[in-house]
């Protein structure tokens, strides 16, 4: 067989011969106004989804739009690829996962041309370079198109699928509508999936123009939402107040009990599971020159609002500790002017974000049960889990995040910044929870992108750059590069 | 002159003679509907105001149907009527207070009668006594009835106003829709009603069935909102959790700290002007007999619920303490399910009940100045005044309030209970800040009497009490039992 490197550069030449008509592709799949959340744009999706299987097909994949939901047909599709691979392959099954659906428009008028009608506009105003605006254009139809393009020029270069990869190519129609069926979908399909060895997504961001990233972790979840019961029906303060536990009151006396003079959870057993930072790691993100205070004035803060545990920068704060949050809080009268109730309850949304090996059925137990040793007299609480999903890092020196790492410097002719977020990918939590797989986040999308907004544009540079690093990642695990 | 004892047994006789034409006029008068919160019912409003001032003219005073709001009629009117006092009269200027307006009806399907055509059914089923069944019958038509009656016996049977007694009345007409006009009509009276001495009020209750009770306190009140401000637009809580201060976080964090570890409010100077309880009030209070565990248990709290301020009974932490309550609280997103924000902004009502000298600006201002010296950093507050209320007491010993007693206790046979009320009257406060007048209410309703619901009732027994511990104040007031 010829060797990657011959191989990588015809890949990398044809995928510079395609751009145009790559791009027109990519121009026809957002023309498709598949939104998930919105029934009436059922046969949009499905539409976007067979156009995505054609694309797959069309580079020798083997793909099936499979029917999601209960009964089958009541979700939308997902689209499942498969690339068996060279006989002599000898690296990872790696699962590429994106989601072809978008999210709504609204509001529209805000937006200066029709979200499905895309536009090529240059970059930056009177700048080089084009950026394409409409909706999904970087979330995700635009970064998955950065795969499929890859793909597409190692099976013109090669013959051969995924470049003789193994490869399953996972495009679901549901993220921007919460995965109601991603669960069972992969449940379904755990024999088949469990063979992924690695997962690769391209739905994150670079650090900036000209400096690509790959997430190596996210944070896990866990969204409760606990009520205070009280008196058995609303008092008068005036007959009441001072003699009874007011809900409001002792909610608000329970929950500030979740943290220590030291900003850390005080439930018992919250920091299991927390790996320390390692000076290597620590000493990585401070050269990553983010800018805290730059940060801090887009939101309205002066730097003194920098407030979070004790003992560590924002950075390590948002991409490496654990945190509480209180997402929602409601109780008593919230109209105009005064009523002076004592209400029958009080409540919140409760949310945990967890690193490392935290695992969030046991943190939202521990919850729960710090609560129960918190009921004030004569009370009692309502619980309910809303989600949670595991937090997933890749072990910073795993050969495939290495040979992602490389496929990116190759590609890009500049290292990548190995960050990672304060978000949490549900998908990512799943796949590591369903199927014992991690997950590299190898995304080219800027954060002023405007996804979820009006006038969403992806950057051609960020396409290329995206492009060109699957392609070289593709001939690095011919290679046994991660092997 | 003739003695008042003679005068006072010729009142009680012709109170007795009278009472089954003092019983239609109170039918007529609960006739009319006088919703003051309804504008439909304005010209109802007015009817049961001239009604009332008849009344009075038929006793004597000098009566007058005062407009209020402004411009001048745009409130419902008052009431004000006069007696100028026998030229022998030494004993204090008397101010009695009552309301005419009634709440709405609804929900008017609820009723077993129409609300605005009185019925009288047995005082409880197949027992002795009548009830009286219609909106207002209690309150507070039902209430001022008794001394409409009292004054009217009176005037038959010493052929002066008030038997001789210096008296102003004051009947308002929008007590239920928040007296918006009586603080501007009591400054611009101020002159006029600066004269009086002291306050009756009877829209108050007695302890139960054949066990009058006289209030001779009730709490003020501070009524707030406040808001804290943290970012400057919601924020997605993987990227800034444990990042930066969210605003409802703090804001727990900072009103759990409003009480102490013994429920203490925490606020600097806060229980300056609160009074240390006599030895006698604490005794007096406890052989009253309240029940605490029956209380707690009609709303639905066992007994350990019982917590409050250390060191006082239940009954002692509402008729002597001062309490600091959260009558509501919101923030964020308190929908369904979940949404993992950041909200820029948490807000709570926060009120405080008042008593002895407690001062409700000061109080206000010194929360408003604890607030900001608990501000989270980077964070600032809005902090609004809702309104506020002096608490009244009268003093146990003052001799208009020992009239009183003895009053109640002749013209029943029994002692009345010496009570207090955790709740706040605002149109005492208002006497006591803008006139230096206490209160006493010499009120007969009972507990299930239904006042603001369905099936509104007074007790027959209970009106005669009244009307008789009314015509008895007189009796002694003219002799100058609280001269």
């Amino acid at each position: 067989m010829t060797t990657s490197t011959d191989h990588t550069a015809a890949a990398l030449a044809r995928l510079e011969a395609n751009e145009p008509a790559a791009i027109d592709r990519l121009i026809d799949w957002l023309r498709i106004p598949s939104i998930s959340t919105d029934s009436d744009y059922k046969p949009q999706v499905a539409r976007a989804a067979d156009w995505a299987a054609d694309h797959l097909r069309a580079s020798g994949f083997e793909a099936r739009v499979l029917p999601t939901g209960e009964p089958a047909g009541a979700g939308h599709p997902i689209v499942l690829a498969t690339a068996q691979g060279d006989p002599g392959y000898t690296g990872p099954h790696v699962l590429f996962y994106g989601h072809y659906d978008v999210q709504p428009v609204d509001p529209v008028d805000l937006w200066d041309s029709d979200p499905f009608d895309p536009q090529r506009k240059p970059a930056v105003p009177g700048g080089p370079g084009e950026r394409l605006i409409a909706r999904g254009a970087s979330d995700d139809k635009g970064q998955v198109a950065m795969f499929l393009e890859a793909a597409r020029a190692w099976f013109e270069a090669s013959g051969l699928p995924a470049g003789g990869v193994k490869m399953t190519v996972l495009l679901e129609g549901e993220e921007e509508s919460g995965s109601a069926n991603l669960d069972r979908f992969v449940e379904q399909h755990a024999d088949e999936l469990r063979k992924c060895d690695v997962c690769v997504i391209s739905d994150t961001g670079m650090l900036g123009r000209g400096r690509p990233a790959i997430t190596y972790g996210v944070r896990g979840m866990a969204y409760t939402e606990i009520t205070l019961h009280g008196p058995s029906h609303d008092l008068h303060s005036g007959a009441w107040g001072g003699k009874i536990p007011n809900p409001i009151n002792e909610l608000t006396k329970v929950l500030a009990q979740l943290w220590d003079a030291d900003r850390r959870v005080t439930i018992p057993g919250f920091y299991d599971g927390v790996r320390d930072l390692s000076a290597e790691e620590r000493s990585n993100w401070k050269n990553l020159g983010i800018d805290d205070a730059a940060a801090l004035k887009g939101i309205g803060f002066p730097p003194e609002a920098s407030v979070g545990e004790a003992g560590f920068t924002m950075t390590e704060r948002e991409w490496a500790r654990p945190t509480a949050e209180i997402n929602g809080i409601w109780g008593g009268y919230t109209g105009k002017g005064a009523k002076t109730v004592i209400p029958t309850h009080a409540s919140a949304k409760v949310s945990f974000r967890l690193v490392d090996d935290q695992d969030h059925e046991q943190i939202k137990d521990a919850f729960f049960a710090w609560l129960q040793a918190h009921t004030p007299p004569g009370c009692r609480w309502t619980l309910v889990d809303h989600h949670g999903g595991a937090p997933v890092t890749c072990a910073i020196d795993s050969p495939a995040l290495t040979a992602a790492r490389r496929a990116v410097e190759q590609a890009c002719g500049v290292a990548p910044a190995m960050i990672k977020t304060g978000g949490s990918i549900p998908v990512a939590g799943l796949l590591k929870t369903a199927l014992g797989i991690e997950t590299i986040f190898m995304g080219f999308g800027l954060e002023d992108d405007r996804v979820h907004s009006p006038n969403e544009k992806f950057e051609l540079d960020c396409y290329r750059m995206g492009a060109r690093s699957h392609a070289v990642l593709i001939g690095l695990l011919r290679d046994g590069a991660a092997g």
